[in-house]
């Protein structure tokens, strides 16, 4: 992480579906869209002074390349696996070789949800969990890794 | 759904490796290629009055992204979700945000094959399921959602 | 099968509880009575030029033995095992001994309620599997085995 | 249930072996036969002033003919499934289109025996169980649904 | 239990969070109040002639040391195990050093919750088990021991 | 058993789908049917001096009634439940309850087919198993009870 | 909860063994001790305008007691249940009885050590879940919980 | 086998701790010693004009190196793995690679006992098992090899 | 473990239910109480020249605060967890903060007993295990800690 | 696959985080690069007489089309499915319609890393498996194709 | 056990691999080879005035036949079944075949290590084990048989 | 391993039933018998300039013995442990004890047979696995463990 410039970058990666958040008013989900969720952590950010990239897809090649990319070039990784966060080992292996910290948000809370919500491969490779706070879990994983690499 | 077209329009959705239908002549998937099905699929659509969208993808994102799309602009949905349909929890989480009337097809009787075969996540997201009809099932999956809109 | 006659004859056969179905009008089998699926059932054969016979049991052995005397008799089984298609080894071993197409038929997707009816040892021993498209699971297995019998 | 006299009636309905009660002196269920049990029924029914229709049989499908008929018939169930208690969807899809009262009885404390008796389908489709209480289950399971009656 | 008075006695006791029973009008455990059902049983035990002690505990190790103390004062046990019922091998233990009759106490039906719920270590270790028969319950047990120790 | 003739008699007792012996030339049980079983079973007998009833049912209760009937009529009893044997808990505690040596018989060695084919409830409640003898398991079944009953 | 004062309170519950947080300076729990957190969390209340009680047993019914408590006088509830978040369904059960919003804390994540720590009954009965954030879960938790009731 | 003489010869061959048969008269396997049952099979095999060897060992490789010379040797093969029975792959697949009838043994009805004896590897390599007929179960299966041999 | 006296000091800690030992003659542990037990210890103590405290308690949290007061106090723990040990983390994660020698012991033979029993957590964290040697595996657990601490 | 050329071809296919081989120092993959073992590969290759192509994707879908291009165009493939070959059937069943020889490369031994990669859904459509043979593994699958296509 | 000298003897059988112990000092066994434990074990003997055999084979026949031996001619058997105390069934049927007492050592403690070495069949067949006392559990095994014969 | 010669010498083992190999012309091992396969390892060694010794049994005990001889004796093991290596936990041990390159060699595919054979103990103990390859396996075996020796 020889490069990295001076200010502290942070991604922020969404895995399947988590595109129609909002648009579902009765689904597991709330009101936010995504859209909201990203301006609210740029927000965080921006108090924090340091850089957020905000970026949604419903592939699993997509969120690695895109982890991959983030070593060596981001300071910390907030990821909301969507439904690979079960599934994907993939996504498992990727976030272990990405060494600054990282934690995994669910705006539900999936152990209320069907059981094979409750087990996430993800969740082995993050520092930790922010589980069932709602779209606030983001800015909270924001401000988590700031305060974890500042007190470095 | 509210600026759709008065011709109702159904999506047919086809998952990985079925684009190899027709093509191993002693595989479990007869002798007609997707092309073929595709005519019938169109033939059927031209006899109710109604377009139908045939698309194929071994991309689990591509088939997210084509439901997505469905919502406001197709009426129904036919899915073989093909070895996405065992393992994907998010092609059925995209599913279950579909509204109108959906089918899942299954080519070959999948519960005459490995067990591993025998639990598809997207069946919990479906109206119904025609396994083991054949290349026909899509033709019965197209006039069953006919059925449903037009009776409603 | 050699002594049967020239038009095309199909069993119906429903299993346990079938009988309630229509009565009880806030369970999972809507508002059509088995008399209302034998109806439709006989308006589609006589549309095929077929014959079919309709009846329903709750007990496992004289399910076995209708099926029994099918051989031989009939062309085509639609079956409707109910909760034996979840339990019965002998339902399964008896449709296996049938030669003809044959079709399971659920009126509701079994998939979407508890999970000791996702597995139907029924669905083994038939051609293929008509789940949650209501009665019109009968007529569409009708249609299918006519359409199979006469193809080949 | 409009057309039902006004004294309540309860239906006592037994499983398989269940006539063997008190023939096997070393057996798990006691010395009193099935015709003592059901002497005891009487004898409390006529005490809280309504009637009892006591039967038994081994055949799943008998088991069921009776619940149906209770339907609109009775005012309570009292079932003591034997061993279709563990094995039976057929029967708990049965009782839970029973809209009154109805218990399970056990004769034996079942969770004492094999672990292949601990676990009853029919449980969940009644409003309780008695277990190991000897015959005097089948006693107090009429009076708890008189209770249920004249309180509600 | 050589220094025991004439007079039966029975020890009703129960676990955790039952003490929040009638106060969560919501819940699945109705509106009687652990007082409304203690007195209750005072009532049933008056007219039978024995004497109650009604305990509550959320605590394994108090309800364990009560079980201890009934060894040789009390002739029979009503527990409620509440949450331990499903965990608790140490109160199984204690229950299965008392030697008289001792009846399970579950006031909903547990069958009908989650599957945690269906399995209780405490039903291997006494006399038998009352499952959701609501707040009488108790009464019966309480009736239930008093006659087997009359009987004996 | 008090009023059993002088002269051994001996129950066999077959369940589902045993009457298509023979009838399917390729299927697992070869080209016996069960007229001819029977035949030989006869021959045995009366080479043997002892009386067979010989039976067939797909219905486990008539196959319980005919094992109750045999308690104190038969000196012993050749079962092959069929596929009762895997499923049937009724079987099994029928067979517990009669006192003389019983064998179950299988004609095909299940243990090389399906695994749902490889548990039998009733393998614990009857003296041994010949599996996959063939027909011949039925002579030998009736030949060893024999030989047990003079032998004691 | 008609009594309670305007300012919000918060109970923060912490289980078995967490006393020892910071005394095993090579445990998988950091340097803070429980006192530090307090101090963190009383700072942070301040800081809010709420105020918190702080609290550890390892004992499952004190701290079932404490939840019971809360019910009426605190308006939200941090808890780290240790140990017994895996094991008590007593816990979870207390913590379905509180109304307000409540949040499960984890120092280190769960989800990297032994598979016996990957599931807590606890989860399915709060508000969401903070997981491997260290002692500021807790801060964290509190802020949580406070702008959810002011919110709201 | 080409070098086989004209006298039918037969293998039996006897697992781990069968030679303790008889000497433990408490135990599950009465009162016939090893030896015992070697003479008996001996006259059987004398009346039927065949030969047999008959074996002990307690090690899976004496046990394998015997079944690989009975390739080409004998025609048929008696085997009571005992307790490697439900343990060896390699018993199991030194069975498959013998052409000729072969019968598993357990002189103890191996189905009442612990759940761990109740499934063989080597049931799956065999012609058939006679389990539970006690020593005479040896004496059956060499006939029964005779039987097949003479017929085919 | 600074300030501990020159004298070696063990803990000897029991769980749910052993205050009863002795006291059912017929249970599976003997005739000796816990007193009996208690005062071998402190006879092979006094011959090894240590001091040891004897404690009981059904209650997880007590037996939990014990082994934490054994921290910097006693150079020993011998610990017979009772039920607890196959159910309590706590206790695990207790005796994996205890730095000194420890042993755990069981009077019984557990793995003679039910499955339940099969498994303890607490083995996991203590030196090593003596199981089913009766009383005496206490006396030998003290030796074997003052051995290892006089040795090392 | 008519019109391939005379020189033998084969596809090296690599899955997800396959590309970070090399860059991760201590992670289980070693020092070499993806550029490396690919440069390996084509000097194996350059002796052997025959072409390959090597390609890289962590994308399911693209893996699957590549295999499908295969078909007609390649003799042979290598493939190293990295997390896909524990979770993807599409692989495997893209790899099962590939006529020619085709080897599973695993750089690391998978059997000493956790659980979850013991069970490779891919192996079941290869000619073989190389695990745990490092860079090599690739050069060794190449040659072992072309053993086999000129050996037939 | 009429012919057995009046100086007791107890063997002492080691099974595979524990031949090893003390020549890998890394491993999880110590520094003291099977030979300096025996020197152990001799020297004990000696001090009890006792005859020991010490033994060891890799090969489950042999220490099969070892324990066939010891009954009759030894009065207690200390076993240290390797890794064949996991899996052999024969080997416990060996020791439940012998009457004296017995005792399992495990030199490490098991329950520590890869959860295959978490059961044991042997554990079910002796009287007690002792396990992770290092080659001390030998000497205390041998202690505790002489005081058991002693005693009795 | 002080007293090596300079010659690289490797032990190739070889478990049950691999003396069968060639020998069942339609078994799933080919037409080589473990003679040639021996001499094509002798080429290979040749060619290498190393040393082999090749050797078969059926005992698992006798393997245990080989391993540990080439534990100073040989710098590499080539090991197919038949079918002990899906069921040997001691052959595992002694493999684990050998401080050189080793592999494990299966000649069929094994993913691709009953699952029984699907996991290996012994593969968690080597370097790698060849599965599948046929007898080539093992000169790949032996190359990969010269150029490991060299390598390093």
């Amino acid at each position: 992480m020889t490069d990295m410039s001076d200010i502290l970058h942070i991604e922020v990666l969404n895995g399947p579906n988590t595109n129609l958040y909002g648009l579902d008013p009765n689904g597991p989900y709330g009101r936010l869209t995504l859209a909201d969720i990203e301006a609210r952590c740029r927000n965080k950010a921006e108090l924090l002074g340091v850089t957020v990239r905000f970026n949604q897809s419903s592939s699993e090649s997509v969120l690695i390349d895109w982890i991959h990319e983030a070593r060596g070039k981001a300071h910390g990784i907030v990821i909301n696996g969507g439904s690979l966060s079960y599934t994907s080992i993939g996504l498992m292996d990727a976030m272990a070789s990405f060494d600054g910290p990282s934690f995994q948000v669910h705006v539900s809370n999936v152990f209320k949800r069907e059981a094979m919500r409750h087990h996430s491969f993800i969740s082995q490779a993050v520092t930790g969990c922010l589980i069932g706070l709602g779209p606030s879990g983001y800015e909270i994983a924001v401000e988590a890794i700031v305060q974890r690499l500042r007190a470095s």
